[in-house]
């Protein structure tokens, strides 16, 4: 087309990007990393993940793999004995049978919220996060042209609690999915059974989507063996969409591998969302993934009981300050803490790193209803994090 | 907002998604493996694969790396090791010196593409493809919302040839990218200097990104090291993009490891793309890839080498049935041929696998003007391609 208007190419590159790209924000959590990183002997309780390397028979797993030649192209879905392993896990988990077909092997748990969020919601469409919460689901909506519509959280004496009612008032038309992070990161809280009951009520009579984010199901403070779940209360034809990660449950952060749970009719979509991000997941790795599912079980409850001692710690050592407010977590592993007087927690973290050195996440890293508030993460050597948190209780107490 | 229209759940689950996901097209070369895998004894000819597992050197870096823990959250830009590799290897094949800020490791080349996509083209965008190709990013580009453009090439006596004109006249005003894959696959059409220079032309006079996939840039069969590349014509601050991948030079398909090369001012929101999808690619693996480009030289040759024994196996073989058509591929290593009076190539793809135990891909997968060929990989052994392109060749004949 030769009568185009001619664009003179005087705009900057960043200038030129698809404006959804170029908004996406930068990571709160990275931004305090990045300014942490550059000073020295900085206790690191910033990011979501512990100070335990990936155990030795799961690394072995992938070695094993890697010297028999596993290095092919491999099932988009996943290979079949880690959809296995995966069926089996969730039936002793949650008490009923699970098949391999529900299950989808993911490049993270980050990339099966890109996926679910891309098989519901695009461009003028709306998804409704309760926050505070880990941002990167919001970002990724909003990179895929959907808009996050941020339902803030009380925070009360009870500590945080949903408002179903402020949740239902957000619904719009153009609302296609409701996203629950439960066990909360940041905040701890958890669903109940009856909020569960309501969130579903609630999809139910609008048709949305449910995606349901349980990574921490295990790091759970209450009765039982595991978090209240979609699983629990669910019927197989409902819309909830499961997403997961072998991240924090076997020390995995940095490999990059976690699943998706969906009924098997949507198999064949989910195959190709796979197909036209990333093509699978190395054979290797998940072979490793079906080591951590198969033999992993007392490396779990040794993480989880050090999570509840690290929440001990942190909590003891906050409250004793007289100056903090929080609700303890009841699940999770991260503490969500106000400091009296303290509204910009940008600065707070910088403090903190600087005076304590200990690394922390701003709350304004989570959403509406977290600015005045900073998140630790207390999956951490008792030790270790003891020392980091006295020395945060000691500025805070100055 | 209890006045909504209630609706009841009375769809199917799929009918329940996204228009955009749910009409993502399964991959037309899955198709045809999944139909083999039913089959015995047939030579895989229909990925973009060869049969050599990757070296020991490169398993070995990546297995070291594990033993040494390295299983943390790491840079999402890259290892700064790999950053560094990836500059002095492109400052080695492209006669200019790089630097590391120039490029960002992503998990496989199709996240590659994916991120260059959804930063230049989203909902009501256009992308121009000339096709046949490689139908993924077409396909990404789809769930992203976007619109791929096909613009057929030309097959005559010359071999296939891209229509400028054709090119110039698909732009609209919704036109924001020109995907081109040079070495082509399927086709082994190879984008000439004065080609480049005219694509080039063409995106800066409509203000177009164009996206550069030179994947199999070393698969060249022509002169000097490799083919032509946009590197080689453009000004630093073009908007060219470049995607690649580790899978095809070093034999790791199956590892889901590649980068980005752009311009450093792209590099926060690569840096955000590749947060909000996949969280960054494993230090382990990345390790292996640094081993990849600095001792994988020889290993290269060898591959290329191999290739261009193949593609005088898979010419001379088909050419001898005199039934054929196909124009000797300049690069990548993909014969793409069509059959005197066979019209459906699916149904002759499924007759080669029953009869000829061959596996190839229906040209029907690779996009408008590729409907009647078919895509043989001639990345293999001798010994075992030889055999497998005689028993096409008898089929053909017959």
């Amino acid at each position: 087309m030769n009568d185009l208007p001619l664009k003179p190419q005087t705009q900057s590159l960043t200038d030129a990007l698809r404006r959804e790209a170029a908004a996406a924000p930068e990571s709160g959590i990275v931004e305090a990393m990045n300014y942490g990183r550059r000073r020295e002997a900085v206790t690191p309780l910033w990011a979501g993940e512990g100070d335990l390397a990936t155990p030795a028979f799961i690394c072995e797993a992938a070695t094993r793999s890697l010297a028999a030649g596993e290095t092919f192209y491999t099932w988009q879905r996943g290979i079949p004995e880690l959809r296995e392993a995966l069926a089996r896990y969730h039936t002793m988990l949650y008490g009923r049978t699970f098949g391999p077909e529900e299950f989808y092997v993911t490049g993270s748990g980050m990339q099966a919220i890109q996926i679910v969020l891309a098989m519901v919601a695009g461009a003028g469409d709306e998804v409704l996060i309760p926050t505070p919460t880990w941002p990167n689901a919001a970002a990724a909506a909003g990179i895929a042209g959907a808009r996050a519509t941020e339902v803030p959280m009380s925070f009360g004496n009870d500590g945080w609690s949903l408002d179903l009612d402020r949740l239902a008032a957000a619904v719009t038309p153009n609302t296609r999915a409701l996203f629950v992070v439960s066990p909360s990161n940041p905040t701890g809280w958890t669903a109940t059974r009856e909020d569960l009951l309501a969130l579903l009520a609630l999809a139910r009579r609008h048709g949305l989507w449910t995606i349901a984010d349980e990574t921490y199901a295990r790091f759970w403070y209450g009765d039982g063996a595991r978090a209240p779940s979609f699983f629990d209360v669910m019927d197989a034809e409902d819309r909830v969409l499961f997403v997961n990660t072998f991240s924090k449950n076997w020390a995995m952060t940095g490999w990059r591998i976690g699943w998706i749970a969906a009924h098997p009719s949507l198999g064949q979509v989910i195959e190709n969302m796979i197909q036209y991000s990333t093509s699978g997941v190395a054979a290797f790795m998940q072979r490793a993934a079906v080591a951590a599912l198969e033999r992993g079980e007392s490396f779990v409850a040794h993480l989880i009981e050090r999570a509840r001692r690290g929440r001990e710690i942190s909590c003891g050592a906050l409250a004793a300050t007289g100056r903090v407010r929080f609700a303890q977590p009841q699940g999770a592993f991260y503490l969500f803490f106000s400091v009296d007087g303290e509204t910009d927690t940008r600065r707070l973290v910088m403090r903190l790193i600087d005076e304590a050195r200990a690394g922390l996440a701003p709350g304004t890293a989570f959403g509406a209803g977290g600015e005045r508030f900073v998140r630790l993460c207390f999956a951490r050597n008792a030790e270790q994090l003891q020392a980091a948190v006295d020395r945060v209780a000691g500025v805070i107490s100055r």
